[in-house]
């Protein structure tokens, strides 16, 4: 008999050609698939929130399955993290409705982008912090960061190649933690587009370092024109931190 | 004409079989000497403090060199740090007496040791800490740390293969910070014998889970019996700190 579940996975995504199965590539989904199959002894297909990019990482990265139910859900979350490399960790493992869909079930996301603002390399930083060298004005950032609540159409911070019925998003939270040179971003919304997080961040930097005036966001924003918001800041600062979902008694 | 030079070093050890240059392996001095002789046009040999294990992490690696004198040290560390791979970051370079030998002249050393307590594994803690699974009884870990400070002979603490003159060691610190199940102990002396800060870290674990009583490490110490402190602790939480050396007006 065949059981449906949720698994919710962090993994470092510095040694992973991001999240979604490739036929020549060391991916997430590929090692999760893989070793759930060993231990089920059939093949798996896993449903995730959605793909990250290669060296994102997640702290609780959804995906949903259907397998052979050979066991509790808590035996097989003890046998994939036995059998799982060190940098994939699965926190936690359940049964869920036979409707329940990982990305079509979830209603927000958080993402955290962290960075360190150092003239010097700090080479322990490598894979979880993007280094930016030129020192950032606080107050020109955080006043840029306002811009982004609420509900937008976000079709200038999208990469080119996605495809989605709309671009209009809405964030309900963006906070910003400094402290000692680490800057932590955390981002939440009903959804982002493909690449929407990084290319945010890019913008940000630029009016940090003084290229942009904070005030003219709102309408780089309004005018979806991606070449006005044209810089990506690197994957390696970037973590999927939460997906979320209706209640269960909703 | 040459230059004395020595050059401080922070390296994250996880990619690299060690600090020594190595034929067949990728290790920090043959990065470093590599990237030294491009741009000296010259082939450069480093001498370190000692050699780091594979995986093995330092903060502040001294190692003295002799080369042609092309440019002053602030330049040649600039040109060194661009072309260094993101996890080496030369932090300091200078010119040095003919007689200072980054080895020889050293006259202590500090180690740290990282690790976290937990059952779950950290998915991005993987090459920075150990993972200690059972929780730890710190009084019996700090007290059984007291037993190592003072002059020792460290034989039973040394792994086998070593060879060196005398044993004799002082330790003139060792503190332990305990934070949210992330354990650092710091440990300085006047020298530490191969591998001896893993095998002193490998003891006290054994101390903390309750299969060695704290009061009778000193004694374990004394009997200088490898087979009763044969627990190394793994390479990835280990730290080389700092080096000292007497000040240039001694």
């Amino acid at each position: 008999m065949d059981g449906h579940y949720a698994l919710w996975v962090a993994y470092d995504g510095s040694a992973y050609a991001g999240w979604q199965r490739q036929q020549n590539a060391v991916t997430v989904q590929g090692v999760v698939e893989k070793t759930l199959a060993h231990i089920v002894k059939a093949p798996v297909t896993l449903h995730a929130s959605g793909r990250t990019d290669a060296g994102v990482h997640a702290l609780a990265q959804c995906a949903s399955f259907t397998a052979p139910a050979l066991m509790p859900a808590d035996k097989l979350r003890f046998a994939l993290n036995n059998r799982l490399p060190e940098d994939i960790y699965v926190t936690a493992l359940e049964e869920v409705p036979a409707d329940f869909h990982a990305r079509y079930s979830a209603v927000g996301k958080t993402y955290a982008y962290k960075l360190y603002v150092s003239e010097a390399r700090n080479p322990f930083y490598k894979a979880h912090y993007a280094q930016v060298k030129k020192p950032l004005d606080e107050v020109a950032v955080r006043q840029a960061m306002t811009a982004f609540l609420g509900t937008h159409d976000f079709k200038g911070f999208m990469a080119s190649g996605s495809h989605v019925k709309t671009t209009v998003r809405t964030v309900h939270a963006f906070t910003l933690e400094v402290s000692e040179g680490l800057w932590t971003f955390e981002i939440t919304g009903d959804g982002f587009l493909y690449n929407m997080v990084r290319i945010i961040i890019g913008l940000l930097l630029r009016v940090g370092h003084g290229h942009i005036d904070s005030a003219a966001v709102p309408e780089i924003i309004a005018s979806g024109d991606r070449s006005r918001a044209r810089w990506t800041a690197p994957p390696n600062g970037l973590y999927l931190v939460s997906v979320s979902y209706p209640q269960k008694n909703d």
